[in-house]
């Protein structure tokens, strides 16, 4: 079985879970396999959330849109598909209906009656829950939401394998900003093409989260690209998180244009000893917080994470701040993200690294040159 | 008052409804002008979603993540913000129990108990409602989620203005395709120029949903941009689709690289016909069926709807379809879109329309030439 099946089975065992359903995207990519591409969110067609029904090592269902399919499948899991009638023309839409219909008939097929049922209480649709309650008079909710956030954390090989991808997808990112970047240009125009290298490497458009900043925006970390001119002697910042096939990539350059001045080279100089110790350090048996502290030790005090797990969401466990004990296991992803703000300019440099059983292998893999 | 507040006030005596509460993006954006601007959907540091208390006439609040802002308040509606502390890096993730305490507080201020409250059920978290049942026993849900899409078919004088620059981003776009298209280029480094054209004139990144799709692929009517070469003779349908301030425009044009066959020729004319035919009829009184019908007669039967309305969603009421009886009103904005699929190519034609007190004024201004 698929490692993270097999981790959420025994947390249906510990908590007496007789089912699972989920309705958040990331559960939903995580657990199926089923992902859907728009870059402005959800799909529009798509007028409920989809939801996957899992009795771990029996049945696996999911609900979806009649438009839409389980295009990603994991490897090794089967699931079941029900389809609803969605957006459709040719009737009034009546999609909440048609949408609980096929979520009822697959808990009859499942035989489900008084059961304990495991659930992501935030992204779970009361109306979901209203209409089980109502035909289940027994039933209970069960929030597993911590839960879940740890089996994440932890990858199984199909997910590296779409997590090296999108790193690659921000290494060709990075490689653009180095390659059109210069005095003269707007930031949108530099994003513009870095976004369409990355694009057209992968043949169609992607989700692409960008910080994309030059000059004195440098200072605050980060910011959406605009009609700002880059000048001679600005530092580029470019934090760019593409997704590819639901599971997200991220590295962080702070490049400049022309010559750096002594006191931005020395800044340079220590966020990047600051992310090297950190990945040296990074072995199973690490605290998250430890590493967290050992990036500060070089960097200072900057005023954001230390770095973040990254999967089917950007932002995971196991989160790099000083509070999180979490021990780091083989198989984590994580971004590790040291920056120095200064008066008038900031440089951030982050590297993705995925956990070995002895130490990490460093995912992104363009060079942070000043 | 802002006649869409005035509209849910009726629905509130109506229904008998004490309190609103809404967390959908539509409808904090449609009644309090709360809106994230992240092209990848909802912000990543917002964990859960905006929660909006409306009671007509007495109170408006929201409680928004602690770095988010009301960055475009409607102009006339007073909103109160509470925060809740989302995602920081001090101190262990609660975000959950920091915004219900900050949803309890704020129905405490308004003297909420036995409250009969409005939600919108498919977008309601059952988090929520199961913190607002223990603590209040007596209260219950009504589901006015109908009522809501009826409310905001019709749009108030802000609204019209925000719909107003994103059908001229549209426009712009549209010129774009026009200016930039030629054989030799991809579909996705067209797609990469003209979303660089309408982001320059915002001066930052926005939301654009896309169909950009050449030769063959214009048969199934749409697609995202792609590798694939445009070719001299290919039709380009592009249909474009931004979002301005929470607001979306929206248009389809569909132009020939070069010269048109006779036949490419005859079905232009047909559908350029259907579009002006539904705008001359579009005015207070006539079904949005009739519409429909109307595109119909002179396209023939296209696979999808003939239009719909456009605001804060970009397909809302009315819908142009043929079991519709919606009564058209002032103030509706509809974006129309007959079309013709045949073997090897397909047209499709759209404008956006707001109706007036005698007819309708055509909002997108860019002409559809073969």
């Amino acid at each position: 079985m698929v490692q993270r099946i097999e981790r959420l089975k025994s947390v249906g065992e510990r908590e007496n879970i007789d089912v699972f359903i989920f309705t958040s995207a990331s559960s939903l990519k995580c657990f199926s396999g089923y992902y859907y591409n728009f870059e402005t969110g959800p799909s529009p067609f798509q007028l409920l959330p989809a939801a996957l029904v899992v009795v771990p090592d029996q049945f696996m269902g999911i609900v979806i849109a009649d438009n839409e399919s389980l295009t990603a499948p994991v490897p090794g899991i089967e699931v079941s598909v029900r389809k609803y009638a969605s957006y459709v023309y040719e009737e009034p839409l009546d999609f909440t209906n048609h949408f609980l219909i096929q979520l009822h008939e697959m808990l009859k097929q499942i035989g489900m009656s008084k059961a304990r049922i495991g659930i992501e209480q935030n992204t779970f649709p009361y109306v979901i829950a209203n209409s089980l309650k109502a035909k289940y008079s027994e039933m209970e909710f069960v929030n597993i939401t911590g839960e879940v956030s740890r089996i994440k954390a932890v990858k199984d090989a199909d997910e590296i394998k779409n997590i090296r991808k999108a790193t690659a997808l921000s290494d060709i990112g990075q490689s653009a900003v180095i390659k059109y970047a210069q005095a003269g240009m707007t930031e949108l125009e530099l994003f513009s093409l870095v976004r369409l290298e990355i694009e057209a490497s992968v043949g169609t458009r992607i989700p692409i989260m960008v910080d994309l900043v030059s000059g004195a925006r440098t200072a605050s970390g980060g910011g959406i690209p605009t009609n700002k001119t880059i000048q001679e002697g600005d530092l580029i910042l470019s934090d760019l998180t593409p997704c590819f096939n639901g599971y997200w990539g991220d590295s962080c350059n702070t490049k400049v244009i022309g010559k750096p001045t002594s006191g931005q080279m020395k800044t340079f100089e220590s966020v990047k000893q600051a992310l090297n110790h950190a990945i040296s350090a990074v072995r199973p048996g690490i605290k998250a917080s430890e590493i967290d502290d050992l990036m500060r030790k070089h960097a200072g005090n900057f005023p954001h994470h230390g770095g973040h797990g990254v999967g089917t969401l950007y932002h995971e466990e196991p989160r790099i701040v000083r509070y999180n004990n979490t021990v780091v296991e083989p198989n984590m992803v994580i971004a590790l993200e040291p920056a120095i703000y200064e008066k008038g300019f900031g440089i951030r440099l982050e590297h993705m690294v995925l956990v070995t059983e002895t130490g990490c292998e460093v995912l992104t893999q363009f060079q942070h040159c000043f």
